[in-house]
């Protein structure tokens, strides 16, 4: 008998008939014999409602409030899916993060599990009981109630997963696994049954948004296996778990694409010690967080550094830079909204060599010119404009013979 | 440097610009110097849109996972208000039930208070903080989420302005008082300065909605003194406290009327011991709360019981009055719902006689026709027809002269 985690996100319970549907997936799952805990998101569109209540407040809400006002959301969802288990004739109970001993650290909006404690849990499984627990939330050594930024209901199914401890933890979302490229660009992209670790976190971190990184780490670092799968179809869809033998046939697993991104650079920078620093210093102060970062070699004591980053931050990182480049004397801040990165991911990549040159050569081909690039040991990444970034991601898809069956 | 307690009604921050109007007055408290403690309710209809989302899922939710569901509702407001404050310039801290260590029992959906351990309170206090609480929920021994019943946030108040102590419990409420009779029926009501709890508790077991039968009674057993006043004006309300010397030269303090009763009468019920059980026990059964309750003398081992529940009740009573009727060979069951509780209320009361027999005679003046009397220690309450209920408030405030300064 199995203890399996499901987590539900947020589209999977924006109603109650959703959510009298989620109870039916999860009584369903029950009836194989297995113990169910069941970890869910706040209903569809509540948190970010639940945001604009306190902006109506104040632009600037204390984090302590806005954990303490977004935590209800979740506590909403639970409730409502214990009810809904109820009816259907099933034993089950709900629990708050706190309720769960889910502790983190006093980090308000964005807190890291310390531990969790789980007796309450086990207890309630012990009793026959169906454990419906709030995502998202947790709760300082201080008795604080804490949350764990966005995508933290991921978080929160992997980390009772590996508490508990479960065989699985479930992923329900509205895609049905993850496939070698976005389907809605590539037509003949193909589900992968299974992924590593390692490919799925390079591939959340290059834009494929099917499952939060800090969860996928999490799950890598205790060896929990997730299995991403629909909410509305009952097919199995993607395992990621550790890499066994059969994966590292592949050289490349797929094909991802981030339009989201702004290229900034900083022309003509003075080579020398702490300059850097100065530069990503002043974009940190900000708190943006910075993608791909590339630096030229230098050239008569001078350098350019450019950088990628979320569209959304281009400007006021802009502003930053401006500010830096006079006073490290550099030439100036040049920046283009339009471009796009597209990255091959794959554990095979270890062990061969000329995948990126490959990648290169069926860019070239397409006569799409590659601003930046940069590679990690399971990927290569390529920022285009953004106007090639379908014909880019379909070549590569393509070439590389992703929608083959292995 | 006082201590104050201030509940705030779900009226009083049911969107954004209301809960910023609160902080305002808050300020102001803290302005002169007090230390401050403020309850909240659920902004607005919050408690029935999340009731109605319940019946959505289940008609019969469970009670654990009703005050789950319901217990977000106040968590919402606190962190606002708190945010509310911020803006303003002030330090303050939200606490949940569980938070201020609340402690209740285990009845869910009516739980009752047990302690209140009031550390975190007063630490935050120490601090300089505005201490902001959730109302209407406290946390049972086994950690399970509760919620104290209907006008539970009064409760909140007054128990934590006997825990901590405070000096005042002040509950800002859409009236700005409590008044001889309901302002909408007698124009020339008069509001109250000061009122016993004995006499509060009448009122608001009589009809009088302004306070929680239940807060009043634990304020009276603490001697903790209530002030009732409005949210939206600066003038004093009314002054909830214990009896003095000049309260009791008034014999009559104030004319209440409650017209969401129905009379239901059984007929010809064989005077035999244990039959008063069975019928009461029928309508306990059916959870509904009996009012007045009147038993004929008997004649031939014949009597007719007459009782008064909620309109809304009726119908379900009536249907197990009749169950009821054919086992114990009662001749039947009738009902009224067009009636009105008409009662006078006053400390005085206990050391005048007559008071009720010039009730008597002003309702008959009037052309009144009594239905069923009923009397306490301080009050005298008679049924009437309905459609006489605002003439025999106007009749019986001016004849007791309650409108007239004292």
């Amino acid at each position: 008998m199995a203890v399996i985690v499901q987590k539900y996100g947020g589209s999977s319970v924006a109603d109650a008939q959703k959510i009298m549907n989620v109870a039916r997936r999860v009584a369903e799952t029950t009836a194989g014999g297995h113990r169910l805990v069941v970890v869910v998101s706040a209903m569809g569109k509540t948190t970010d409602s639940l945001v604009a209540l306190a902006h109506q407040i104040t632009p600037t809400p204390d984090p302590r409030e806005t954990d303490m006002l977004l935590a209800t959301g979740e506590q909403v969802t639970i409730a409502l899916l214990a009810m809904a288990l109820h009816s259907l004739g099933f034993k089950a109970r709900s629990f708050t993060g706190a309720q769960v001993g889910l502790v983190t650290d006093a980090a308000h909006t964005k807190a890291r599990i310390r531990r969790i404690g789980g007796e309450r849990v086990r207890a309630a499984l012990e009793a026959g009981e169906i454990v419906i627990v709030a995502g998202f939330q947790g709760v300082s050594p201080d008795n604080e109630i804490t949350t764990l930024g966005r995508g933290g209901s991921d978080l929160t199914g992997v980390a009772l997963a590996v508490a508990l401890p479960a065989d699985v933890c479930e992923i329900y979302t509205d895609v049905d696994g993850v496939y070698t490229a976005d389907p809605n660009v590539v037509p003949d992209a193909r589900k992968l049954p299974r992924i590593s670790y390692d490919e799925m976190l390079e591939m959340a971190s290059l834009g494929a948004k099917v499952l939060q990184s800090r969860s996928v780490e999490f799950a890598k670092k205790y060896g929990v296996p997730v299995h991403v799968r629909s909410t509305f179809k009952a097919d199995p869809g993607t395992l990621v778990t550790r890499e066994d033998s059969g994966m590292e046939e592949a050289v490349v697993t797929s094909v991802t694409h981030d339009r989201n991104q702004a290229k900034v650079s900083i022309l003509r920078v003075p080579d020398r010690p702490g300059v850097a620093a100065q530069v990503f210093g002043a974009v940190a102060d900000q708190n943006i967080v910075v993608d791909m970062i590339v630096q030229n070699i230098s050239r008569d004591g001078f350098t350019d550094m450019s950088f990628t980053l979320p569209r959304g931050d281009r400007a006021r990182s802009v502003a930053a830079l401006e500010d830096v480049a006079r006073r490290v004397g550099a030439e100036g801040v040049q920046f283009n909204d339009r471009v796009a990165k597209i990255s091959i991911v794959g554990v095979g990549m270890r062990s061969h060599s000329g995948v990126a040159a490959r990648m290169f050569a069926v860019l070239s081909k397409e006569g799409v010119n590659i601003q930046m690039i940069s590679t990690s040991e399971i990927a290569v990444s390529c920022v285009v404009d953004d106007k090639y970034a379908e014909l880019a991601v379909r070549a590569l898809h393509e070439a590389f013979e992703l929608g083959r069956e292995r």
